[in-house]
């Protein structure tokens, strides 16, 4: 009888928790288990080591537990080369494909363990025609006779670890709270940018409009000028709002410095779109002395890429716009292997968006007064994030202050 | 035909909206109307005059119909004094009695128009045995025997005009966005305090725990010791948190400084409360040193009187809470009187309570991170608030600021 | 000297509020005013007449003001052929452009008076060269020499009017709650649905997927299936659910039977637009019977124009899937013109697009189990909406149900 | 050096991730540990048993995580008897009391483990003056000269543990979704009502006036009448507007069936006090025939208990509310114990209330609209709470659907 196989489990598989979520898998889909050998780590350092027997009630059964357990971090004792299949069209999955989680993943190829490049969730491997390297490639990325992956054989994923030693800002992981400190919280971000930065990766902004709106414009822009982030990921509405408010001190009609709106202000919005247009991009509005601040303005003054997605409710758009949904991943992919943390600020559309995007292991810590935005971000897969219910124009201004605290008191 | 009644308005009545509101309730409802009279002020300064004979489809009908136009400000042309019934029993409202609204409010007795005292909404008049005064009464004080104000006849209110200056807050009544600028919205609140006291007027607190948690206890507590607040209305929650904090570092088990949760620290906030018990009053504790900072020590060191609501899902009390919630309404309402001003942080319950005794011209200010509370707030007929969706954290902190940057501007 | 101007208001501008809006906006805006003339409509079938002289500070204000009443539905005494510049480049707005209103809108041209087409907010007004015609045109279609109009002269905009009859439905306009007896305003709907279907216009579903999450896909798809709805606009999580959901069962590897997830579910979502793509279209996935039934199934088998707009958060996406963001508006504006209601469901991003082109006199009802929705789409504009706070999944079953009850009764 | 101890562990302490708290914990608050036996169940049935040297950085950190340690089921090797210290006065807690969980609690007294009778969160344990019983005390209850349980020294807790069968509904717990099928979430509470009461167990409610506004009132007093409910806590408002709604048809003057606030209908809310303030009591006006059906009315006729507990907001209130929190807290408990099923329907402040009185094995389904007031629920201690994300108006009735559909399946 066939539906029975034996898994092994290595590292610290009790105090993360993994020990457990395989078991409990095992008995919630009505499978049965026997623990074979279990050699438990003594002490904090010591790692520690199970073989199980996993029975499942027919052969189905035990491929649907197996593969669960395969996403805990459980492999396979009788491991062996991965199964490749070729696509047989552009963007059509092979039956049995393995879908990939967000952490870091290897397969093996001709008995050698190789590393997934450019792993993100829910994509397929493809391995290179030469069986050197493997991908892992979005659907829409998928061509005709390009190597695929199929099951969970030979397919090894490193779920995280609880850290060994206490970190000051883990304990957060996939909390949201409207209930924390405010400041104190603050604080931990800041001191994360620069522990990122320390570590030579790379900052990313994902930012909604509401940043202007509430007022936080000059304080983004003075972390980007001060060199606190290296990317910007945002849509039209973002970009737009920005010149608007830096052209005619509004934001889609609404004076910023006063609260109120501005008679005829609707319009500003459409001529802060014009004025770029005229120009042929914000780099050239920058170039010619248009536009003489603000995010946008020091993203160009000081070579921060920016990736602008176009979406279904958008004016103009801008000409840095890319309204093709799907170029517009592309280009987002391109910078995601550089990030080491991520700020999402008071947008759900992009913040999801990136948030499909990324490995388990880059900080995300995603900010947004509606709570419910940062249940769907974790709800998707994100689940690493730190949620913060917070108010862009309160949050943006004391991030700086904090940013600036902890820079003095280290010097 | 009885079903057709003159009514007459007088003031700013176009651009207040009575004139508009006036005539749509009529149709609302059914009636029909002819405007027998209309002089219209021609220049901004100028009042407006209008008669209308209101016919109604059956007596009942214009019945209702005159009942909501008087709340619109209508008056009835024949106005005679008010029709005065004995209450039959305690608590037991006569049929027909008329029900306050919370705009200031006149009645005629003896053909002489005399101001009703102590106006909040959704009471009953009672006017005294001399027939000299007459009081906004709720209906838990109802006695029997009590002189209770009939239907709309001999009653004039004064819905609030639109100010014919712009005022630069004012826009802002009955909003609520969390899409304004979060500082300059805050300016102008620090704007209204200092207003407020240079009136003459006192200021009113109410607030929620969720000022402990999100770390504003010390920016709220300076707030206090330098006069900006006058009076404190709040429930066991918040005392106990901010008592809870000062003795121990916590707020419900959570280090403030580090934002964890403390091992055990979930006694704390009993150990809090045993604390008070046992010097036998907050007042006690902060003359015999046990409590040495704080809201509540603020309080009693400043003398800002405070009334601490019980309720059903406290924990303790602490010996100064009116566990009684008929008791505790009747202290709050002591107080309301001499207030300009209410600021209402973080407590759907308090700030609902607080706003049901408040009269239209009291500036009530509710910030909440959570919109819904704002929207019920309003709902509920404290139609002249202005809510602010933003977070206790960083609210406070950044008032505080904001105070201090006025009063050093206008030195 | 030039600042003062006369305009003119006809029509039920008092019960309407457009009396109170003008000269409340004259006095926000720091001018002043004088009623030359008001003819009072004495009865409610009488219309209302007034000829008012503004005066602002200065000439720009006095602009800014005739700017502001215009949008209340002013026009002025001296009003002549529209202004008419030519664009100077594609997109490129020219400066004092009119910027359209939501609102039914004429231009003069010729002296004659004639209809605006395709009207929509924040477009510009661009009449044919033989200048015999305008159209409303989104600034993304602005092409160099198209002839612009610019400011308000000879542009008549109709705000909409109360309309005499008490209207069943009407009251709710520009309000939300989530304090109103849910079935009542199902019934509501359900009769709005059938009243719009009398008048011989069309009702668009503006859907997300948490109609399929919610359990509602069966209810939607009969709703289709009966006629009840006869355009499609969503994006492409709504088609991907729905057609892994009519599948496999699931909708984002959750068993909607159960509400569980379901072992290795998570790639039925990769696996459903896989089936699509091997299709070639929804269309052909139907027709070669491989998608059975749900809400596309409908669609296609009854002819049911749907238009499936891409984002940056997508999957695959599907290859129905307009994934050009401009490109979609554009598909989306050709069906906005024969549609009389509209109903967006759990979808921010879709509502908004789809309010942002749609005219003022269309319904709208939006439904969300999350107010922050509603805010903000009635923010953006859509202020004649209806906000609905309510759950996907129970609000369809319980539609249909309604639906089915009125037509049963009105046999 | 006395900064080591040994505990013990058994059970099914791997796959409830109780073995992983708390390694987990030592390592968090900086202690360390060693594994000095790990005998692991082998099989689904069998239980694990583990024994660990817990060592701390001193005493102070030792005694922290040993008490934290207790918490998540641990036991010391060396226990002994519970220590005893008198309470010094009334509502004083003596230093280093054992603080309660909701789970099942004994203690060790001359040698026998006992039961703690009545427990519930954040409560002192009292032992018996003749040492034969224990129980759960509020802190407001304490007494001087009580015999107060301190630290965890013989006392023991059960956590849950996941039950080795898998339960159907179990696995929500602790969950909140909007995004989960409706019907089918729904379908699972029916179950769960008559699984409850063949267990011979009670069904409280737990009900906010959202409950009238919405339209459910007739649903929910047929879910009383159909024997479905066993006890009603609520407030002031819940009782007040079902009186209205059943004697006047309208809800704070909302008429139910329309929707539409009904003219002077602000004074029916005050009007149905009145009606039973003169009848004396709900029960009275029940039977002298003035209220006639509803929820209150269902209470009266089918002997269900009910605790309306008051609060600062109210109007009246009705004389059955019991004004005093404290009052009313007590009453609440008496019913607490035959408990095994709550359901809390959009009231914050009872809903805490009640869930801070019940022990974890009750099962507790709260539905709320708004998110926040499950997060909160939890965050509070109700961590076996099931949040359901919905509207009261279409939930109820789709309950009555579905219990009588299950009963009609189970003939």
């Amino acid at each position: 009888m066939n539906d029975s196989r034996e898994i092994e489990l290595v590292g610290h598989i009790i105090d993360s928790g993994i020990m457990e979520h395989v078991l409990d898998s095992i008995l919630d889909m009505g499978g049965d288990f026997e623990i074979l050998e279990f050699n438990v780590g003594k002490k904090k350092t010591d790692t520690s080591y199970a073989r199980v027997r996993v029975n499942g009630t027919n052969s189905d059964n035990l491929d649907a537990i197996i593969s669960t357990l395969h996403r805990h971090g459980a492999r396979l004792i009788d491991s062996d080369d991965v199964t490749l299949v070729p696509a047989e069209g552009n963007r059509i999955v092979p039956k049995g494909f393995y879908s990939t989680t967000n952490y870091p993943t290897q397969v093996r190829i001709n008995s050698e363990w190789i590393n997934v490049q450019n792993i993100e969730m829910d994509c397929l491997i493809v391995v290179s025609a030469d069986k050197k390297s493997a991908c892992a490639t979005p659907m829409s990325k998928l061509e005709r006779g390009d190597l695929v992956v199929i099951s969970e054989h030979g397919v090894k994923i490193q779920p995280p670890e609880r850290s060994r030693s206490h970190e000051e800002f883990e304990f957060m992981c996939g909390s949201i709270s409207s209930e924390r400190p405010t400041v104190t919280t603050i604080r931990k971000i800041a001191k994360e940018i620069l522990d990122t930065h320390k570590k030579g990766l790379k900052i990313a902004l994902v930012g909604g409009p509401a940043i202007i709106h509430t007022g936080a414009d000059s304080a983004t822009a003075s972390m980007i000028r001060e060199g606190f982030i290296d990317i910007l990921f945002a849509g039209n509405a973002l970009a737009t709002h920005d010149v608007e408010y830096n052209l005619y001190g509004t934001s889609l009609g609404m004076d910023i410095r006063t609260g109120e709106l501005v008679s005829a202000g609707h319009k500003n919005h459409l001529y802060a779109i014009s004025e770029i247009m005229r120009a042929g991009s914000l780099k050239k509005a920058v170039d010619n002395g248009v536009l003489k601040s603000g995010i946008m303005y020091e993203c160009v003054k000081n070579d921060i890429p920016y990736v602008l997605a176009g979406s279904i409710r958008d004016d103009g758009p801008l000409p840095d716009v890319i309204t093709d949904s799907i170029v517009a991943q592309d280009e987002m992919r391109r910078y995601i292997p550089e990030i080491g943390m991520v700020l999402m600020i008071a947008t759900m559309l992009h913040s999801i968006a990136v948030g499909n995007c990324l490995p388990s292991y880059v900080l995300t810590v995603c900010v947004d007064i509606n709570p419910s935005t940062l249940t769907k971000l974790m709800d998707r897969g994100s689940s690493q994030a730190i949620g913060v219910v917070s108010d862009a124009g309160a949050f943006f201004p004391m991030l700086l202050d904090q940013v600036h605290i902890l820079l003095k008191n280290s010097e």
